[in-house]
């Protein structure tokens, strides 16, 4: 995107209500890294400052960490304190966002820890919290694949799946905060064990960690040979996209076999979430989905026209997402900057 | 109910704009009988007419016996046609509510019929068109089992299943107005083959149809004894809840299992939608549901609470529909109410 497209989209992600002078910081808070991002009323990153979460220390240290990483993408770009109006922050679990408190992470090995409140008192700046998937979505929606669309899903595949909702324009929260997890939506249930202790869930067939663990059973226990562990630096724990789009491109059959079966489930999981919501687009993200390309995706989008209702998926784009590791800290500058509209 | 609280119920169903002596039409058009009912500011039904529907006949003299079943209950209720504000129509199909056509309903045999217009110009009084599946989820919700509760989701379980979807207080319809297509969720997807094409649908796992060709697969095939048959009519074409109900209570081992197994479907969808919309009330309505009573409905819930995500479920409630056949004109007259107020 060249800057007037910026513009022209920014006007429409509810950033433009920064002056020319204001900006918000973003940040990701993941289990291992924190990324902070400076953004300015166009939707461009002015600067960023990566740290690592230390998910070890105590919650105080990490978010003394998150308020360095706020201070030093300020100074890097050059700006002063005061021209920073809000923070929105994207962490990995269940949060509250109306009280800023993370309620559940297990990546962090957080519960109940007010974060709003300890990071607003060290940076003197109104901070928003989320979910980092919601947000990620968020971020699709307001200046990547999803632009100007007011209904969207958006799906992360990683080692696990993450997903959140847009409705009418707002992220969608449901009653218990639990809406979007499509990831958890079981589309076989005498499936394969899910981390969540159910079994068939959409990331028990499709995530990284499935695929993996797909070929895993095709080499042990059907005697097949796969190039897979010898990409993956001789093992399939923690298997890397890079590595499955690599045994894929050398026509590892027992990879590319583990990969259209998560292909045609996260195809079924797009048909049911489209039979719910029919939203206008769906956003497919995370690791995978960039390694595999826009065939892969595409081969999403059949499976789930075939298996969706006459209609259903008339017009619905199946896209994939288009800010890669940005989306999260877009998406927290979007939010933190709609709540200073609000406040 | 008694009357002060159905008035007090009525004061959030949007009812209560209406004038003590101003009144609106609920028609349930189905696909063998149209059921018109008065309904007053209070929520309560003052008179009903019924007619068949003759679907055979031309969708112009249908549309006249749905002018006349309006005209019947008027008079039924000795009101003077002025008193009528407005008429709310259920169409089972696939209805753009925005212009009130009826783009398709098999069971009326009709492609883009413009139900609103003729109407309007029959009786001259406004007329609201939307699907009777909608408007049966939007009458529990306004007076029904879903009072007062904002994000809901109706199903209801007949010889297919439909289903319905209130999100922030409002039918929600999606991009090409098939949200809430539950019945259409695919939950097995080696499954029995549903009458849209697909395999495993809800519908086709958990419906009237689905358990009665469930019990017909055990007769034929394993040559197993049931009593269902005989005690509907010597045939299994077109199964009644109630004869169902009664093989259940007679110890019918073959039928009791089928509805266990539709039991444990229905608990899989209703673990599907909670994981992606999270509402705080999913509502079961139906003839099966009715038959089956409280205890069928509690164990759907349990299946749900067992496969949902922890958290997912807690305070969400699983409840029978209460308005039985009148929820659908009752959710009609509240539509209908609500457009006045926004015209």
């Amino acid at each position: 995107m060249n800057a007037a497209e910026l513009m022209e989209t920014a006007t429409q992600s509810g950033l433009e209500r920064l002056g020319r002078e204001e900006f918000v910081v973003g940040v990701d808070l993941g289990g291992t890294k924190i990324l902070a991002a400076i953004i300015g009323s166009n939707g461009k990153i002015v600067s960023r400052f990566k740290a690592m979460t230390r998910a070890d220390k105590s919650a105080e240290e990490v978010i003394g960490r998150i308020a360095d990483c706020v201070s030093e993408s300020i100074k890097k770009a050059n700006l002063d304190r005061t021209q920073v109006r809000a923070i929105g922050i994207g962490a990995p679990g269940v949060i509250d966002s109306n009280t800023g408190v993370v309620i559940y992470a297990p990546n962090l090995r957080w519960t109940d820890v007010a974060l709003k409140a300890a990071l607003e008192n060290q940076s003197e700046i109104p901070v928003t919290v989320d979910n980092d998937v919601n947000l990620g979505t968020l971020g699709e929606q307001a200046l990547g694949a999803g632009r100007g669309v007011d209904n969207l899903v958006g799906i992360f595949v990683g080692t696990g799946i993450g997903g959140g909702i847009i409705l009418n324009g707002k992220l969608f929260y449901g009653a218990n905060r639990t809406a979007g997890e499509i990831g958890h939506v079981i589309l076989k249930p005498d499936g394969p064990k899910c981390s969540c202790g159910n079994r068939g869930c959409l990331e028990a067939l499709a995530s990284r960690t499935a695929i993996s663990r797909h070929v895993q059973k095709a080499i042990t226990k059907q005697g097949k040979k796969s190039i897979l562990p010898e990409l993956n630096g001789g093992s399939l724990d923690l298997v890397r996209s890079r590595a499955l789009a690599k045994a894929v491109e050398r026509g590892d059959k027992v990879t590319l076999k583990a990969i259209q079966r998560a292909q045609y489930y996260l195809g079924v999981g797009v048909a049911t979430v489209t039979g719910i919501v029919n939203p206008q687009v769906v956003v497919l993200g995370g690791g995978l989905i960039e390694a595999m390309g826009k065939d892969f995706v595409a081969g999403v989008y059949n499976v789930a026209a075939e298996l969706a209702l006459p209609n259903a998926m008339n017009g619905v784009d199946v896209l994939s997402a288009e800010l890669g590791d940005d989306a999260g800290v877009i998406g927290a500058a979007v939010l933190a900057c709609e709540n200073l509209g609000s406040a």
